[in-house]
């Protein structure tokens, strides 16, 4: 039996994951579980946790730690009722050495004893408080995916994970920009405040109609880009690290926790 | 030579950590360092460092993570210019198999090249705030250190820390409660909102005038006690683990770093 997307859309959380264990839905989660956090998915082996730990730390706005598991446990378990991050994804990649060898859709037969799994915030979140102050954006209303850039500004780098900052674009009537830069600020969990808006150029991006991840997006008269930083940046620095094996959800297919968008730490009992 | 803390207290954060590196300051920091941000240490071999971010992650009130050290480099690179963990604290405890041994000045002979440095913002930059924000603090005022009680809301666990959480008390009039509350929920760096505030019977604490740390204070009539989630906590997980070496700084006896207070994210690159 296959579940819809629409009938999920009405749905909780929990029966969303629900149906993503059973393997009745493996689409994307966007608008999924409203109002709960949704999280960037990466699962590594112990051996270079602390390493990907310091990362996110000293990279907190591409990479707001939400959840960590503990190693060779795959339950979530401050993140939502009964998660286990094997099957409660929709859909994941794999990759060997750094490159992408498999998407799947579960990884029971992947998982070992000494995987550690970290959740980082993601986007949806401050989009959605955008959204409620009556903020347009555009690639809501078109039913794209948002452009995301490489930009010229270095992360901090931590063992073997280092690379430049990826991020997304939204554009905003000038007058607004202040204001949405406020609201996000106050989503640490989800990115926080822009890292940049106006010209592109002033951070490494050449065209803003060319972006190197989703889809171009309009800068309309009277509008000022403005660049979040995004959760491709950890994807990237995975790739840069080259891991022998490394397991992120497919972009679009995020975990979809318990825990609340507004809640100030990511514990869904707190 | 000796430098008096009423010499530093007009000075920067780099003169007051160069004269603790030089050994010609051994107080307490409360004060120093205008404007930034203070920071408990805990430092540990790197066997036990991933649980112990783990149980940061897992606790970010009182265990809010500002800054983590490459395994057996002292230097703490996003917290400051040149700050060097062995020598820039003017106090540091030892501990041994979870109890405090001996209590020094500098680490440089107790430093390993397995060592990880933990840094974890104080409650400080949120009094800050409180303060220009007009609200009255009893033990600023009285020149005593604030009240500190074990409560009974147990920690998230990981690995072997584990434990009760230890809250600040500070008393506030009923009126400005919820005041004090959005203040300091801006400061997640730094413990950020109160855990509770009214019936201390409610988080388990018997009697308010008997803290667990620090000197008892007054509540007045008309006031209410409001508890922040305090950094004794992770001490106190430090010591139930009983690592067989821990150090962290001696209470009252901080890293000043070059962090603004009011900074998003902890880079004083940024």
């Amino acid at each position: 039996m296959t579940i819809t997307y629409q009938h999920l859309k009405d749905g909780s959380a929990a029966e969303a994951r629900a149906a993503i264990r059973a393997g009745q839905y493996q689409g994307h989660t966007a608008g999924l579980g409203s109002g709960v956090l949704q999280a960037n998915l990466a699962i590594m082996p112990e051996k270079y946790a602390l390493d990907f730990m310091r990362f996110c730390q000293r990279n907190p706005k591409p990479c707001p730690l939400t959840g960590v598991s503990d190693t060779g446990n795959p339950m979530m378990a401050t993140l939502g009722q009964d998660i286990d991050i094997r099957t409660d994804v929709p859909a994941y990649n794999v990759y060997r050495d750094g490159k992408l060898a498999e998407t799947v859709t579960d990884i029971q037969a992947l998982w070992q004893d000494d995987f550690v799994a970290f959740a980082l915030g993601c986007s949806f979140t401050f989009e959605h408080a955008l959204q409620r102050a009556g903020l347009p954006l555009w690639h809501v209303e078109n039913n794209t995916t948002v452009p995301m850039f490489r930009t010229g500004i270095d992360t901090v780098p931590a063992g073997p994970f280092s690379g430049k900052m990826v991020v997304s674009m939204r554009a905003l009537p000038q007058d607004r920009v202040e204001q949405a830069a406020g609201i996000s600020r106050r989503y640490p969990l989800a990115h926080g405040a822009p890292v940049h808006w106006g010209d592109p150029a002033e951070i490494g991006i050449q065209d803003i109609t060319r972006p190197d991840w989703g889809d171009a997006a309009l800068v309309g008269a009277g509008e000022t880009p403005v660049f979040w930083a995004c959760g491709v940046t950890p994807q990237v620095a995975i790739e840069t690290a080259a891991l022998p094996l490394c397991i992120t959800h497919k972009p679009g297919h995020m975990l979809i926790t318990d825990v609340s968008e507004n809640a100030e730490v990511p514990d869904y009992r707190t």
